[in-house]
């Protein structure tokens, strides 16, 4: 037996790989890095790889949807953990350099550092780029002033500096990221179930009815989300987590009588939900 | 009185312009290009435009997140209106070429046309770009055979062929857009109405409740989604849009009362929905 093969959405130094460290910190594994999310989610369809690391909320590298899109089509795919990490955002250049005329970063990376950039570097023109990664790839290679946001990896990969660390708005932004695989995860005691399904369009209520099934059972969701089906927009599927495992005795019947509403049903998975340990 | 100014986010090509260009039909405006949505939406607090058009759901310029955290930090922003247009996805490419070593876009445009690529440039590397239009102008300035994927508009602006038209993988993928403004819109009797609330954290069946307060008064919701609030996650504010016009007797009522229910609440607008019309 090697080490197991896990994938994440790179490139080098984003971070997505910051958390894949953090969540098989101590396993012998190796981190395959991919340039988009289908590419990566069907290769652990296909077996190349044993699972994938993926944003999910409040991501800085791009929007999870196209995730719960695949999670969705693509079979016997499973949600088999969580890792929540505190947003880290630095201000990355050459050595030396300490005015710029450009700041490159991804869109959301520079959403969650404008007041910083505005205040600092006023005359600084934004430009976005594809990744944080990518940023400090195109700062290391050009000659200009520019300065890139990005992690501490992606400086150490690019060859550059920390000119100023932690330039983000707010001190207390998080990103969630998941794991995805193939095998079942045994309950803990301490567990999260995703769960997928549409209800019946267009009726008030319907929703309402569906969380009742949770609410009467004492279970706490703790998101719901509706995003539009493949159709047309109208058309919708609820993602929702709720705290226990789908083996759970209140859980499992909660998951039977949505279930029975629902014109199309779903477990996405169940798996420990981060306590929030350090990395 | 001159022409109205309206903001969208640019560049000049992207799926954004052709929102605001039919949302606006008929109307004397010019369109005024953003580089990201937040200081496009402080232009319409600060008076520089009169109002702004985003991308909301399935969007392939990027995430409305942003534009959500500020319309619940900006005062005076309101939702006034909402265009869905059908995702229309081209291949472009410099005069003549057939075949490409490179496809570019922005991620969530490669990854929904991910199953035309594959069949038809089995070979070409897929490359991540910042939006649709960036694609256009890289392909447009450079030599090599790539080529871009985006839209009719980016092929005019940077003098590209359309190569194969209408290459998404799936037909009735559709985008929906936001308008911003600062007046409130009166009833037409078919509104809809954004709201953002949040519940006590971790009780279950708050958000039930919540939502038994729309279903109760036979009020349907369109959209629901928990969205973490700034704090850290865990903490979540509700989006909703339900149907009706904050005017309406039996929506004010629904509105009262979650309100009661709420430790955040806010009305983001009422606007006339969406009904198809052809731009």
């Amino acid at each position: 037996m090697g080490a197991d093969k896990i994938g994440y959405l790179g490139p080098i130094g984003t971070f997505t790989e910051q958390a894949m460290a953090c969540f098989f910190a101590g396993k012998d594994f190796f981190g395959v890095p991919y340039g988009d999310i289908p590419a990566l989610i069907r290769s652990v369809s296909d077996g190349h790889i044993t699972c994938a690391v993926v944003p999910a909320e409040n991501s800085v590298e791009g929007s999870v949807n196209v995730t719960l899109d695949l999670l969705l089509s693509e079979e016997g795919l499973l949600i088999t953990g969580e890792v929540v990490l505190p947003v880290m955002h630095h201000l990355l250049a050459r050595q030396g350099l300490r005015s710029f005329k450009k700041i490159l970063s991804h869109p959301h990376a520079l959403a969650q550092c404008r007041g910083f950039i505005d205040r600092r570097f006023p005359t600084a023109v934004k430009e976005a780029t594809a990744s944080t990664a990518e940023a400090a790839r195109l700062v290391s290679a050009c000659g200009e002033p520019w300065a890139a946001i990005g992690t501490e990896e992606a400086a150490a990969h690019y060859g550059l500096e920390v000119v100023i660390r932690a330039v983000q708005d707010y001190a207390d932004n998080e990103t969630r990221f998941v794991v995805i695989g193939t095998q079942p995860v045994p309950p803990t005691g301490r567990d999260k179930t995703s769960l997928a399904f549409s209800l019946v369009h267009d009726r008030p209520g319907a929703l309402h009815g569906a969380l009742g099934e949770f609410a009467d059972r004492g279970i706490n969701l703790t998101k719901i989300e509706s995003r539009p089906a493949r159709r047309s927009i109208g058309y919708y599927v609820f993602f929702a987590d709720c705290e226990g495992h789908r083996e759970d005795e209140l859980l499992a019947a909660a998951i039977e009588a949505v279930k029975r509403r629902s014109t199309y049903f779903k477990i996405l998975g169940s798996y420990p939900r981060w306590e929030g340990r350090r990395c």
